[in-house]
């Protein structure tokens, strides 16, 4: 089987040293013949090129990975591969979750494989999982830290009593976090992780217009220590849930026991969970990023391809719609403002700040309540 | 696809269940149509047949799950099932420790397939996830949780504060220890386990009386305490680990610190962790045993037979010889006599007792330590 990759970074660079350097049995009659790197890098490698069309016209390649990242022009190039008959596999989470029905429907057109396990989990086995679950279960909800720049932040703050600035600054430097870190902190990773996640688990297309995503980004030190003192720990979560024709999902901070799995997580890993009608709460814990879990995902994908490994066609063909009112569930909310509201359950004040914890509220009425607080620096988050 | 269940106990029904009455797209074609069950058991459902024969000589059968547990006639059938070319599923445990090489002989021969995802991690999909993996990792060591009993007796020690023998008559009123509970507190369930992980892991035949296996029957609520004020927690664990062409595993109880995952498994939950090259560390946690989530993992196998999918045959071709020099660890023994040695690293009297911590030293002298103490209710651990 011969492998183009598109973009040479980390982890198209992952990619290639897996596939050319790795002596596996398996990976014996695989070899990366292009890749799809700028003209600047050109004498790097004998095999880069910089034109698409040196690799969709070259009908000697039988799959392409995109490492490209970014939804342009990875959704042209993805699409043209998948048009010229060849197999794409893809890490890119972004295009994923905007095109994926797109690039399903076009793989099927075209008889080729349209594969995304590395976009979601990075190395952890997630997606894969929900199909295999997914032949005998129906899976009601799943939830999970499905970033690791985020868990690194705040488990740096809740073990070495760090700011979040200091945290942030760090994960910067370690190369966990971008320049600009708003696609971790803000959640937009996240969203595209749970658009995708809900999507083959509930088998329907999800528009993650739809579902609310709150920043980690306001959560202090004190808020780390409030909550230790309450024997619990705050992480940033993905979570979706389904009944009937229904589902939510959420991108929020969530409060859990300090004795959960989940506050214990540490560094940069990830955790993530499924629950189905039979088999019941999995978990799975492992790297969500980084070269060579992420590379290893994608290699996988080639295998199961080249294997014909399949547990089923993904379709999204269920028609499900978001509701608000599905779930009741319990916030945390601190803020310097005081709340006067039938939906609040206690008040504690810890020097200038209120912590308010909520009834049982839907989604709805928490999103008004939110709605109602001027204070930009308020950290809200879920109770689990 | 026409299946047969050896054995309608707790698992066995649960097969029947999932099959016959989930409304599953994939399980549409499949059916159970004979149980082998005991005469008095004849009347429960028109199925039921009393004689092997009735199910090998029966040609509309395809596939064959023994869900009976132990070595006879388990081998027996199964082999007897094999040879009339049925594919077998089995749950069993103490029968594959024992002979997977020779049923795999007897698949291959027949050309048909042998699957015993079950009988490892129960609802975890933890075989298949080292089969997965080792298509492109080299597999350097697992260890985990691997018995929900002894887990559940540990947990309730340590949650609600009871003594060993409570926790353990509780285990077996909610029926997850048995009447006579030394498979599970002794270690010979782990111990199978284990060797059936090692052999797929390490591509290699493991003889289970190679390795030594501890018994968990002499942690006491003082020694859950003891730890506890040093910010730790005690579980029962499985663990290999292969260096070359040679390996060592255990089955003992572990410390592990009180923030590490393996400390927080609630209830009678499993988690099993494997390291590979790539993937670095991957960990799985569910249900290790149970009716419903143990038949959820034997119809996986029954679904990758039908849809002819595979990670890649089981190998057991590899010498590896167990040797008990490969680790240097630290132990813990809690004793009331006091040891002298040049192995020991701390010692803290405690009442009667002394908690002996040890320098990091090799398993074949910690094995000479370990004889060389007469008190037979010493409590004996592996720090992580």
């Amino acid at each position: 089987m011969n492998i183009a990759i598109l973009g040479f970074g980390t982890i198209g660079s992952g990619v290639y040293e897996i596939v050319n350097q790795i002596q596996a049995e398996e990976l014996k009659d695989c070899k990366v013949t292009k890749i799809l790197d700028l003209p600047q890098n050109k004498d790097k490698l004998d095999i880069i090129v910089c034109d698409i069309n040196d690799i969709t016209e070259d009908e000697s390649i039988d799959l392409v990975v995109e490492t490209m990242g970014g939804i342009h022009p990875a959704y042209e190039f993805i699409q043209n591969c998948l048009q010229h008959k060849k197999h794409v596999v893809t890490a890119n989470k972004a295009v994923v979750a905007a095109h994926m029905s797109d690039f399903l429907k076009s793989a099927k057109e075209n008889g080729v494989q349209f594969r995304f396990e590395a976009s979601t989990g990075g190395g952890i086995p997630w997606l894969a999982s929900i199909q295999k679950a997914k032949r005998i279960d129906e899976i009601s909800s799943f939830y999970g830290i499905f970033n690791g720049t985020t868990n690194y932040i705040l488990d740096s703050m809740n073990t070495l009593n760090e700011e979040f600035e200091t945290a942030l600054k760090k994960a910067q430097q370690l190369g966990y976090a971008e320049a600009n870190p708003s696609a971790d902190i803000d959640g937009y990773d996240v969203q595209n992780k749970v658009t995708i996640s809900a999507a083959l688990a509930f088998d329907s297309k999800i528009d993650m217009k739809d579902f609310p995503c709150f920043s980690m980004a306001n959560i202090t030190y004190e808020d780390i220590q409030y909550l230790k003192s309450h024997h619990q720990m705050i992480k940033y979560i993905g979570q979706a849930i389904k009944k009937e024709n229904m589902y939510e999902a959420f991108v929020m901070p969530m409060v859990f026991a300090s004795n959960s799995l989940e506050a214990n997580i540490p560094s940069n890993f990830n955790i993530v969970t499924l629950n189905g009608n039979t088999i019941g709460e999995l978990k799975f814990y492992g790297q969500g990023a980084g070269k060579l879990p992420t590379a290893n995902a994608i290699v996988e994908d080639i295998l199961d391809i080249k294997n014909q490994i399949s547990y089923g066609k993904v379709s999204l063909d269920k028609k499900l719609s978001y509701c608000n009112t599905l779930l009741k569930e319990k916030y945390l909310i601190r803020t310097n403002c005081p709340i006067e509201n039938e939906w609040i359950d206690s008040v504690e004040c810890k020097g200038a700040n209120y912590y308010i914890t909520t009834k049982a509220i839907s989604t709805k009425d928490f999103m008004k309540l939110v709605n109602s607080i001027s204070d930009q620096k308020a950290m809200i988050a879920k109770y689990m």
